[in-house]
């Protein structure tokens, strides 16, 4: 079966669409600026170089029609019609309380999905225009929807609750959630295949690390507790995000600054973090870069950087009475050496033992990088979430 | 020598007298609603009775002539005279990045420390209200500022610094500073002298679990990191504070309910924490039986509470590469065993292993709670910051 996978944004809409007889990709790509002057289509061709196509995208109906056109071209497409394709995937934000697991895109869901819109006013809204899109262009094609926040439904309420007044729970919904977690899921399932062990008994610590950071404690294979939140700004310090931060701080910067909610959200989401630190950038391979030169500000945030990952190691360590699997994912997980030996450096009291040598070989790979006798076994295992998608997809159709 | 030591709050002024031959207490009490209707002192006598002498106190100056009035009177005071006080020592709250240790309050000291208003708006003003007082009756008397934040200005700045734009630090100062120092202080040291250990090469982990709390980790005796942050509200979940809380739904909840930063802030540090997750009560010892008696909203908040000491032994335990002592002081501390059980249950993976029967009969005094091959050692350490106040008064004079 071919499946498509759409991750639909504001003003973008990604895509992948499998061949699921062997999970290969047989097509990728995106759509940018939708609604904004200057929007296009990005491709990866078969033989890997980026063409790039100028089309005018109003709204995501168009922007969903214009990838079936791309698909299904004689030059450019993979697929020879659109009747080829099995099922849809659709990437969804926020599932609130109500999703633990991937469905089948029904009326009933779709409405219990848009109560979740107050979540992530910005993110759901736009799912669910990709999904009428779909809709409104191939009627009878089964979707399904992937939530973001559903592998983290099972933690614990201890784990989940935040210490504000009740009735913020139940008038809101205000909880931790968590995000990435088809990312979570992902690895902590994968790296129990790559090692060829039960994640039943298996304490495992996922860091997504990038320029989106969360970290996830995972016993018997059920998300125990994750350091994203409410929202995606709590937990690590990330490339624009500030992560965790006094809530005194927050309400005093508004305060003395003269900042409304949303304002304040933005300096804490989009201006904060390794940029915010730094001054200098977002992206981890220009700061690692400025930080070798002596700016150190830049050495600040890799240290900050490192250290809230550590601890939040240890935490969930705490959390799990041990741990016997870590693994790093996303684009510092996957890629900077450097920073997995940061990360890892200072846990001997865990049973860490990092074989740096080995680390300093992996880039973008599924690899182990501890050493034989290390009491934890450290691993690189990169993430994929569309694969994750396209797989629950095709299990439920 | 013969020290007072005042903690002057903004309607309130606690004070202590000690004999510093041999560090007993001659005299305490406090006063309480200073400019407010119905504003009173009590003490406590000799025999441990309490006495409440109901006086008008419309400030503070007049509140320290009631207290010097008290301790001189003929048949309730402890001294014949003033002029046995050798010295007065006060609990100063926020000393910002200036004072590192207590010290000898001359104006130039107090200019320094006014300038860190902004930082504790309610608290330092009140302190300085108590030094005037003191100046104003007994203007030759020498007198010490011993500063709550003091201890964790050894914390490197990887562990201070947020995630913020970094003109926020030095615009306003805004980084973690941390809080119940001399508590942090006092502790460590004196669970070195109880084990009869030195503090360098020891890993200890402080745990100040009270209606507020924090936890620190001190390595060689020097703080390396404590939970509060820029405020007291940052950190572990306390009585009516949240402790810490995604930034993302704290402007969550203030647009949505149209809060103001004051507002937001009070909701955060006055109906949070087991009073808001509760409903019942900010006193965990009625917390606790109701949780005994069924109620689930009591039980969730017993075990949201104890889960957020036990992540922060874990994250501080990876901060220092492992620990070696585990403490428990403050009223939660000190007197509640099933609570200390639940913050150690599971850690056996750091080599813990609490004597439960042993943590049964401990209320209140110094002990080891741990089995004796316990890898880690855990104590109960009584907190005494008056005592450390005395203690840094009759070093400076």
């Amino acid at each position: 079966m071919k499946i498509l996978v759409l991750n639909c944004g504001s003003s973008s809409i990604k895509y992948k669409l499998y061949d699921m007889t062997d999970h290969s990709v047989m097509a990728q790509g995106g759509i940018e600026k939708i609604g904004l002057p200057g929007s296009f289509l990005k491709m990866t061709l078969p033989d890997g170089t980026k063409k790039i196509i100028e089309e005018d995208i109003p709204e995501h109906t168009k922007g969903v029609q214009f990838i079936f056109h791309i698909l299904t071209d004689p030059e450019l497409g993979a697929l020879k019609s659109l009747e080829e394709l099995g099922a849809v995937g659709h990437r969804m934000v926020h599932g609130g309380e109500k999703f633990n697991q991937s469905v089948l895109l029904t009326p009933e869901v779709l409405e219990a999905f848009t109560a979740c819109n107050d979540l992530a006013p910005l993110h759901n809204p736009a799912n669910l225009k990709g999904v009428n899109a779909v809709s409104a262009l191939l009627p009878s094609i089964p979707q399904v929807g992937v939530f973001d926040t559903a592998f983290h439904q099972t933690m614990p309420d201890y784990a989940y609750m935040y210490a504000l007044p009740y009735e913020m729970y139940e008038k809101y919904g205000i909880r931790r959630y968590g995000f990435h977690g088809t990312s979570h899921r992902y690895v902590s399932q994968r790296v129990c295949e790559y090692l060829g062990v039960d994640p039943a008994g298996k304490r495992i610590i996922t860091c997504h690390v990038g320029n989106g950071g969360s970290i996830s404690a995972v016993k018997d294979g059920k998300c125990i507790d994750t350091s994203m939140g409410l929202t995606p700004l709590e937990g690590l310090m990330m490339g624009t995000r500030s992560g965790d931060v006094d809530g005194g701080a927050v309400t005093f910067i508004m305060d003395k600054e003269g900042l409304a909610p949303s304002e304040m959200s933005n300096l804490l989401n989009k201006k904060s973090g390794v940029a915010g630190v730094t001054g200098v950038s977002s992206d981890m391979r220009e700061v690692i870069a400025a930080a070798h030169e002596g700016n150190q500000r830049c050495r600040l945030a890799l240290d900050m950087y490192a250290y809230r990952v550590k601890k939040y190691i240890g935490a969930y360590a705490a959390a799990m009475n041990g741990v016997d699997i870590i693994l790093f994912t996303g684009g510092v997980g996957e890629n900077q050496a450097d920073m997995r030996e940061a990360f890892c450096n200072g846990l001997d009291y865990l049973g860490v033992s990092l074989d740096k040598a080995k680390n300093n070989t992996v880039r973008g790979d599924e690899a182990i990088i501890s050493t034989p006798d290390s009491k934890v076994t450290v691993c690189v295992i990169p993430t994929d979430e569309e694969l994750m998608i396209a797989k629950d997809t095709m299990a439920l159709v």
